[in-house]
């Protein structure tokens, strides 16, 4: 069955996602690279050769994952409808996605093919409805929900993630953008089955609770 | 060296330390015990025979202190003037801290000895004035911070605390009083040397920086 997953989606201990203001030069804003330096770190990211849990955490990342969803920041500095449409996303020519994306806009761009396998789609809708498209593309494989903040944040709202891995940082950022506004109730709907501290960082394991599962998994059809 | 610590300090997964409103009935407002269950549970706190980190963890909360912290909101949910002085805390006649505590109040009132070695004293002044007295009480021994979470926050800010056990629970709580605010820079001050995960808890030991250290050891003096 085809699960919505998020990996390695990095907060500050008060839960901040990513600073303020984006730039071209800063993604996050204010906050650098400071969520993302166990991330970066890594082997399976940077080739560095540091091995262990957090190395296998972003190794499993991108596994059986067919189509993928995220926010406009998260694609592009710009705001409000595109000026040009030379903007081909932060990642070079190659981005490290190597599956369709489905980028969520209200400002309409013919779809954007890169090298390696990523295609940027710009789609509008609710997050009900783009997840719709992401499945169709996705077919038996799972889909990825990438960031940023909101995007992430409006997913665990619905109740469309299946499973995520928030990983909590050892840094207070003081402002930008919080996961968790909003998000009373969430572990009414997610159980928190696990909180693995690894080397300052904790990495924070959501799991939707059974009883909220939009996808029923017959145990047993013939009784 | 006498030193000041904080323990067994809850947060939710969104930084707050307390809900709202404080109520006679609610200490913690609309959290309930929702943060605390962790340490509720364990035998040094309720005799229920749970051992296991946590247990030890506050098993050594009380050893080696010789006074302790707190704001006036942690001791009363009453504001302003005191109306009476019938409010004798929340914990009975004898209540867990057996030892002399410094309500911060801008509202004096006289000291209030408990049975079991507990006496409430009340005072007004800076984080460090109220320090001075609390060590001077403290003679050789530790101070604790016990909260709530403007106490904390203001002593952490103060760089005031040498260590600090903050343990973050497993739920969104969305409002109240938030541990983080304001402490932008804090791991500037302060290390975070560990975040262990127990049973879906996570626990933090903030460390303050031998460099902001404000009692100095020295390692060797006659070199």
């Amino acid at each position: 069955m085809s699960r919505v997953r998020v990996h390695n989606f990095s907060i500050s201990l008060d839960g901040f996602g990513t600073g303020d203001v984006q730039t071209l030069e800063n993604p996050f804003g204010h906050v650098g690279e400071r969520l993302h330096k166990w991330m970066i770190s890594t082997d399976a990211f940077g080739g560095t050769g540091k091995r262990g849990i957090e190395n296998d955490l972003v190794a499993h990342t991108i596994v059986g994952v067919g189509a993928m969803i995220m926010g406009r920041n998260m694609f592009s500095p710009h705001r409000g409808p595109w000026e040009d449409e030379s903007w081909r996303g932060w990642w070079g020519d190659n981005p490290p996605y190597h599956n369709p994306v489905f980028v969520m806009t209200h400002h309409a761009r013919p779809s954007l093919e890169m090298e390696g396998g990523t295609t940027f789609h710009f789609v509008s809708g609710t997050p009900q409805e783009v997840l719709a498209m992401a499945r169709e593309a996705a077919g038996d494989l799972d889909i990825q929900v990438c960031g940023g903040v909101s995007t992430v944040r409006d997913f665990l709202a619905a109740g469309l993630i299946d499973e995520a891995h928030i990983a909590v940082a050892p840094v207070v950022v003081g402002r930008g953008e919080r996961l968790w506004d909003g998000l009373e109730g969430l572990t009414e709907t997610y159980d928190l089955v696990e909180a693995v501290g690894v080397d300052k960082m904790t990495h924070l394991r959501l799991v939707r609770k059974y009883s909220h599962a939009t996808t029923v998994y017959p145990v047993c059809d013939f009784v």
